[in-house]
């Protein structure tokens, strides 16, 4: 059962105040199917998502080529890994550029906090994912106090400007907040001890952040208000099931990519005449 | 139908002279299916290698991790990105790190040829990918003259005791030169000038190489013997058929992946204490 994308409007913010408390994390968005036809809709939407990175992908060479970039942002467990394997994971990935961000080094500490992220921007033709980024440092920098109040006020400003920018120089940007209920939070951090193969993904700190739950969620709905433009819109994706947000985020990237509505570049040469010299003047023939 | 994995053993080169011309492009390999049983067998690899590769990934904020490094090598048209779409493309893009090679920047000439490839050398736990490499730099170099004569010498030296460094700092090197008849690269380029969506992929530069196929020859042939070493051994992959050719790749990966019988990472926190400070102290239930 296909995703019908006329739903998915409802995700994207409009500018102005967030209550993330009125969103819910289970919506199903109108869509009425189960996990089983959401997947097989995932694996047909795989086909078009292929297809349409490959016609960016087939521009690469040229730098006023369109790019896109997914900023995947979400408290842990929230599926940033999940949605790059099931979603991501769909197209071809010699054209995909995935960042993860991490805590800063003392190299990046000792710049603006958009000096990493620039380096990261993807190329022409590419399709960059970013699993955390930027908004970090207005999210656990607010948190934890990392910047003082100053700071990160001026960053929401600099976050706005810098995606601006990127917006004018033909970068399609996608920020989707993965967004999980407490509970099921718990029950994924749960599983996570309680299976040995996933015990390199549980970190304790995760429950120290989960403790700041409600300043998390007011740090969100914060940065949401602030960088949800025009040219650089958020998308609450519902996470709580993992199937609906898959299809939700694989959606979105398709209509990004499908916006260009790119052609396959034109030969700058002549098919005729390469025709004849490879049959014609074949040395190896 | 599943690969004898062990039919691969055949793929790999001994030290010693190398005939290309006795190496068949059509080769089966002993491999008695056909491109549908072919596809499903790969589908059926793509299970083992996502899990080799996620227990791989596990592991990769540790410094000792190991690494895989696939190198792809061949002539146009022989498949380096039809490997990367089908047979990388079934494992998670989170830990992979594929770098094109194109043809070196000013920059990049200012340094030794090897300086860029370290610098694409994948980091602990992931599995990296070279579409072209620094063999390049023994083969269109040596074709198209672009160092003297010494240099290149040097170079066959050098890359084997590059390789001989990394793969004694926990690097899994698999090399492949996927291997292609020149009728089937000449059915290939056709291909290309018919379609319009192909128009990209072809340059008429592409024509000009071929034309030095015999060239092109001595020179893999001398790279393949100077080069393949116990640690790190190159595989000549029939490929004139691309489901042949991403299935062997695809297995040759695999064998990489599990040969470091990777288990997953052991905990560093006390399960049971983190599963009470969830379910007793949560703030937040």
């Amino acid at each position: 059962m296909p995703f019908p994308s006329e739903l998915l409007s409802s995700l994207r913010l409009a500018p102005g105040a967030v209550d993330l408390n009125r969103l819910d994390p289970r919506d199903s968005l109108g869509y009425d199917g189960d996990k089983g036809s959401a997947e097989e809709a995932l694996a047909g939407l795989g086909v078009r998502l292929a297809d349409a990175q490959e016609r960016l992908f087939a521009h690469r060479g040229d730098a006023a080529a369109p790019r896109v970039l997914l900023v995947l942002q979400g408290m842990d467990t929230s599926g940033k890994g999940g949605v790059i394997e099931k979603a991501v994971g769909l197209v071809n990935p010699q054209g995909v550029r995935i960042t993860s961000f991490k805590a800063p080094t003392a190299e990046e500490l000792e710049h603006d906090f958009l000096w990493r992220v620039r380096k990261a921007v993807p190329e022409p033709g590419y399709l960059g994912v970013f699993d955390r980024s930027h908004y970090e440092d207005v999210l656990i920098g607010r948190v934890r106090g990392l910047a003082d109040a100053e700071e990160i006020e001026r960053r929401y400003a600099a976050i706005a400007d810098f995606e601006g920018e990127l917006a004018a120089s033909g970068v399609r940007i996608v920020k989707c907040m993965l967004h999980i209920s407490a509970e099921t939070q718990k029950e994924r951090l749960l599983a996570r001890l309680d299976d040995p193969a996933k015990h390199w993904k549980f970190n304790p700190a995760d429950i120290d952040e989960r403790a700041l739950w409600a300043e998390y969620r007011s740090a969100y709905q914060v940065a949401l208000e602030r960088t949800s433009t025009a040219t650089a819109p958020w998308y609450v994706v519902p996470s709580d099931r993992k199937w609906l947000r898959n299809l939700a985020v694989a959606q979105l990237l398709l209509e990004a990519l499908e916006s260009f509505e790119l052609e396959w570049p034109p030969a700058d040469f002549d098919p005729v005449e390469q025709r004849r010299r490879l049959l014609e003047e074949d040395p190896i023939s």
